[in-house]
């Protein structure tokens, strides 16, 4: 069968598959040794391939080396133990098997009929993971009990919170508009106005731009200058004005960790403000939510509960390979209603019965792939508690960390870090601060990065890949300390 | 360092990842031996998992058994050979791999800065692919030559060919408006109105309802009724119409390969009449875009080197895993405006300095898994011509297919079918095709899907699972036969 034929043979796809995840262990192992910071200038790896795709095939015998020698420049350390940039974007060896068996199944589940294990097993740790995370059975997506009655509310795997942000808000504009704004187009609405902290994640901004409503609609809404938290006062004033002007507030994302500072907004209250208005609530949970798989930080997601959809992130923190958001909703009909479609060559008689669920109706693209796969063995590999386990050990060296920085007089930290984030910032001032920044980054031992709070140069020190033990945030606070009494470099 | 850790030995993973990669031939090997719809009763899948996650972690070591059990029997047949419904949606084994590697190496490509590997390998297969396509410089992402201008326009790896055309009709939608729209909303604008055939993918309609355009604010041009190629004269006055109302013609989508029937519009005049407008003409060649890796078919990306952007799958039949569509720009400015975000925290100097491409501003979502790792293996492992051959098969194959319908007076061929698309109905009319379509998809033994053309009950033959071979096709041609002499099952 394969004799001729330009496809791979199974047994070199074998004896590959295990170079490969031969070559994975070490390349993990080694991380590192590597630095953090890719030692790339720009064009550099893409004027190391050859400019044109080869005639012929080629034999992939080689191909640990070319990755070592080809690619490995330009990979950024994300699952480098010294990683402390952004936020951690950590993985696990169970996660990874599970996407080697999307990619080997090959299955496309856009319909249920189209590959009813992967709705289904979607479904199911979806399901879990309310459990997991403390949140109520309104966002069930299937019944507990199998002659229960259906579910109104449901869940489904996002790639990004970006992207499950921006359909909650295409959810709630048409929800609020009767569907007017998606038919008629936004046009045809009153005006439309958004909420969200000063703090929020830049998707929210993007959101409106993308929809149609418009950036200038989004109110950016101040936080208290301690905890950098949404003040809700300054919401309700500004719904208020927004309504006694005849606009119409439709929607308000509060933040359960900011990317500045891991922020949690005060979303109970929130919630009631809104309601006034009947304005969808929606909670990014993509920083922190996830930290509510531990009982003693069920808090982070107070008020999520009533909201009118929620998501949070198990590729940040929690050991799933990226990409693999949750996002769930109260009401599952105004998500489907606002991105559902159903052209004539894909009726099909399951989704007809109503009896199953097209998580194409549940998101941007059409297709989708089986991410549930990695999920499902995320908890059964670790389970509750082993996740919670490693969260403990990260949030515990953190805190050594922020006590660290309390006992040192040259550093200061600028916002509460009860988690996994501490921000801190250089007595100097900001010129020093992004001097130290920016010398730990190009020493390679370390990756950082900033934000601004208070109009001050913050640097965040972000915990959370996988192999992250104390010893390297010791080793980077003392390299703080150095390089913070060195002369600044211009 | 594992000792008493949560985390899961490499030496576990590699064994488990032999196991796996042994199973993932044996399912696919076998796949022929399986039913190709999947014979599971809505929530069966489901409810064979347990109702909560593990608290404790468990052994993975029965995973393949599970897998068999559990997953299996909610797998539908993409990979099957006796698959012909929807589109292909193809795998290889090079390309399972570039996926493995992608989740071993975990990163998280938003930025340049964020793994310089990320963004100029798929810079790289980008370009790459303008070659294999024969589309011109104006696309090309970095200059041919290291000292050259920067590119104008320039291609990004997207997960679907709905997000591409996402992304294209925003960039229109901006760029007409100079910017208007993104910012102070739709609703500050004039009327805009898209184009696209009536025989387009919803995902266009999807579209406008997202973008705030509104899906009424889209005019569905009819088609040529011999071959359901937009009829451009009509598309040509609906414009003029529209404009003399004062609305404002902003986005015409043109297709390569309808959903419904493969047909390829007249993409030149569609671009000399958008010309007229400045609207904004992309080509979504999600469909057959990839034939034109073979010479003798470059004519279905006619015209396509004039249009502001052209996006092609080669996660339908060019043999890598779903997702990977490919999107080209032929200015990316009006793309990185339409789509582009700055917060504080996501600066550093390489975004500042110009000189490198941040794709997070070239897509809906912030973050981006490395796509381009398997693309690259899948043009390593064929070469252009091993693809060709493997192409060249298929339709050889769906033509000698066309040839039996059309020498078997039971069958009727509704639409021409130059490549590996072929549309049939049964002359006794909608009740019987119908009942044979649903006849050989109860049987397990292939699995069709159907469409409506001039209002008639079709059923839609595509040719493209990696396995695909004659026998097939004529096994498919008797099943017809036999069970439109059948009575019809009510």
């Amino acid at each position: 069968m394969h004799d001729h034929s330009p496809h791979m043979p199974p047994a070199e796809f074998e004896r590959l598959g295990a170079e490969l995840t031969r070559w994975i262990v070490e390349h993990l192992d080694s991380a590192e040794a590597r630095p953090v910071t890719a030692p790339v200038a720009p064009g550099e790896i893409y004027r190391a391939f050859p400019p044109s795709p080869p005639l012929e095939g080629e034999p992939l015998d080689a191909l640990p080396g070319e990755l070592d020698r080809l690619v490995v420049p330009g990979v950024t350390g994300w699952q480098n133990p010294n990683w402390f940039a952004y936020f951690p974007c950590n993985h696990s060896y169970p996660s990874i098997l599970g996407e080697l068996l999307s990619a080997g199944l090959g299955i496309q589940g856009m319909l249920w009929n189209t590959s009813p294990a992967c709705t289904e097993l979607e479904s199911l740790v979806m399901d879990w993971s309310l459990e997991a995370f403390g949140l109520p059975d309104r966002f069930r997506t299937m019944p507990r009990d199998v002659d229960g009655p259906p579910c109104v509310g449901g869940g489904v795997i996002q790639d990004t919170a970006s992207s499950a942000t921006f359909c909650a808000l295409l959810a709630a504009r048409d929800r609020i508009t009767d569907g007017v704004a998606g038919r008629d187009g936004v046009a045809s609405c009153p005006t439309l106005v958004a909420y969200t902290s000063e703090h929020a994640h830049s998707s929210i901004e993007k959101a409106c731009t993308m929809s149609g409503i418009g950036r200038a609609n989004l109110r950016s809404i101040p936080s208290d200058p301690e905890t950098f938290a949404m003040d809700a006062d300054a919401l309700a004033a500004a719904m208020h004005e927004d309504a006694e002007a005849g606009r119409v507030p439709f929607f308000v994302c509060a933040t359960c960790g900011t990317t500045s500072s891991g922020a949690i907004d005060p979303t109970a209250r929130i919630v009631e403000i809104a309601k006034r208005y009947d304005a969808w609530v929606h909670l990014d949970g993509a920083m922190f939510g996830v930290a509510a798989i531990c009982p003693e930080w069920r808090w982070t997601l107070e008020g999520g509960a009533a909201c009118d959809s929620i998501c949070v992130n198990p590729h940040k923190w929690m050991f799933t390979n990226f990409d693999c958001d949750l996002l769930w909703v109260a009401d599952r009909t105004a998500l489907t209603r606002a991105m559902g479609i159903m052209p004539e060559y894909l009726r099909n008689a399951p989704t007809e019965s109503g009896e199953v669920i097209d998580y194409r109706d549940w998101q941007v693209p059409l297709g989708r792939r089986f991410r549930a796969l990695k999920l499902w063995l995320v908890y059964r590999h670790y389970g509750l508690e082993g996740i919670r386990r490693a969260f403990r050990e990260h949030v515990a060296i953190a805190q050594e960390f922020a006590d660290m920085i309390d006992a040192e007089p040259d550093w200061i930290r600028v916002a509460p870090s009860p988690l996994s984030l501490v921000c801190i910032r250089h007595r100097d001032g900001d010129e020093r601060t992004q001097s130290v920044l920016e010398a730990i980054n190009a020493s390679g031992e370390a990756m950082l990065s900033h934000t601004r709070l208070h109009d001050e140069y913050v640097i965040r020190v972000s915990v959370g890949q996988t192999n992250t033990r104390l010893e390297h945030l010791e080793r980077l606070f003392a390299r703080l300390v150095a390089f913070g009494r060195e002369p600044i470099q211009s």
